[in-house]
């Protein structure tokens, strides 16, 4: 008997975002791997923190950071040919992903080299985009929308085309290209549509409207909303700018 | 003291799909508000019907069913009075939304007017777009494709377009658009790459290849996915389909 692979979607970052499923099948897998850079603490690791227990196995992916985070495939043929040993062996296997495991994640990178050779089930989680829109007070999208979610990477002209055409807009991915992608919306007078989402749902987030972010660069756990319909704000936030722009 | 209005998103339909947030506010809330048709059970009602006790006071939004689904404002008006005579008595009051409470959703109604009155807090929840990838077992959207999120009531020519202009798609409300949606999708050359889920993460969920779907209708919780990076499916899903296939 061979053990079953979990994808496992941890949410944007709060360790009470996961799913009563996500949690359950966690605490009941004896290996436990995830995404780690090579310095530094592992990201989806520090999410479920609070959960771990000292008898879980934990096979960190150690995944070098570079600019385009699109890591050599051999890391993940090795990482599977690790994670197949647990499954021979009859072990559960969870693997963290942040956010949700498809949405923009590299457990298909995992999925796609063992789930036709073990049972593998993926468990969704809470992106980290519905996240911001809550944070926000405003729609992600309603009605007759078109979303789109573009990453911030993408050319100028793909990227202003795309906006223009969306009545809601989610850009991930920013960091480096921030100043970039403020000016194109600034250009398209979106500006007052926009909001500025950091590290969404931990302690140290940050929610904004994009005409109030002083920097020029942002971390790679950021996000750009821009809603059309509306340009008002959580009341929670608007009165903290409030109080900020009194002070 | 007056209570706290939250509006909490239950996931697509499992109810170990909410998260442990949710389930922790739900419990927490003496009054408990969920839509619900004119006639048969509300949806968000029996997502967690299991986690409901005889002590809280529910009160159902009724939301007459219409083929547009964007029901009068003065529901929501009359709604959110009634909400807020508890709020002013000092009870929290937890707002039930099927997946996140704003994508595409109808909280938006009563946040807009009621979230400068009472404190408000918004928990994001799992979209059934996520859900679906999981089963289907391929990539929502990946590196850097442009993910459009489409209502199917849009015309031919916007769809049209925006499919072709996106690595990847999901297309919402698809109901008695289907057959037209189809055939749109088959115009493109883009049927192999599309997938149809329905009820996710229930137990009657239907998860298939779009080429593989009889019926020229398709109820109100279902949605085609179409990744382009991909032709292939969850290995269980395939050998099911294989299975069918041989018999």
């Amino acid at each position: 008997m061979t053990g079953t692979l979990y994808g496992l979607g941890l949410g944007p970052g709060d360790p009470e975002l996961l799913t009563l499923k996500a949690h359950r099948i966690l605490k009941s897998c004896p290996v436990v791997a995830y995404p780690a850079p090579d310095t530094g603490p592992s990201f989806a690791r520090q999410i479920v923190a609070p959960y771990l227990t000292a008898a879980q196995l934990e096979v960190p992916i150690i995944v070098p950071m570079r600019v385009e985070r699109f890591p050599a495939q051999e890391i993940y043929s090795q990482a599977a040919e690790v994670l197949a040993r647990h499954l021979d062996a009859g072990a559960d296997v969870a693997v963290l992903c942040e956010g949700d495991p498809f949405f923009y994640g590299s457990f298909m990178y995992l999925f796609e080299r063992l789930a036709d050779r073990y049972p593998t089930e993926v468990v969704p989680g809470v992106s980290s985009m519905m996240a911001a829109a809550a944070g926000l007070g405003r729609p992600l999208a309603a009605r007759n929308d078109v979303l789109t979610v573009l990453p911030g990477p993408l050319d100028d002209a793909i990227l202003a085309d795309r906006i223009a055409a969306s009545g809601a807009v989610a850009i991930i991915k920013i960091g480096r290209h921030f100043s970039r992608i403020r000016s194109l919306i600034a250009d398209l007078g979106l500006t007052a549509q926009a909001g500025y989402v950091e590290r969404v749902s931990l302690a140290e987030q940050r929610l904004m409207p994009l005409a109030e972010v002083a920097e020029d660069v942002a971390p790679y756990f950021s996000m750009i909303l821009i809603y059309k319909g509306a340009e008002t704000w959580h009341p929670a936030l608007a009165s903290r700018l409030g109080a900020e722009q009194g002070a």
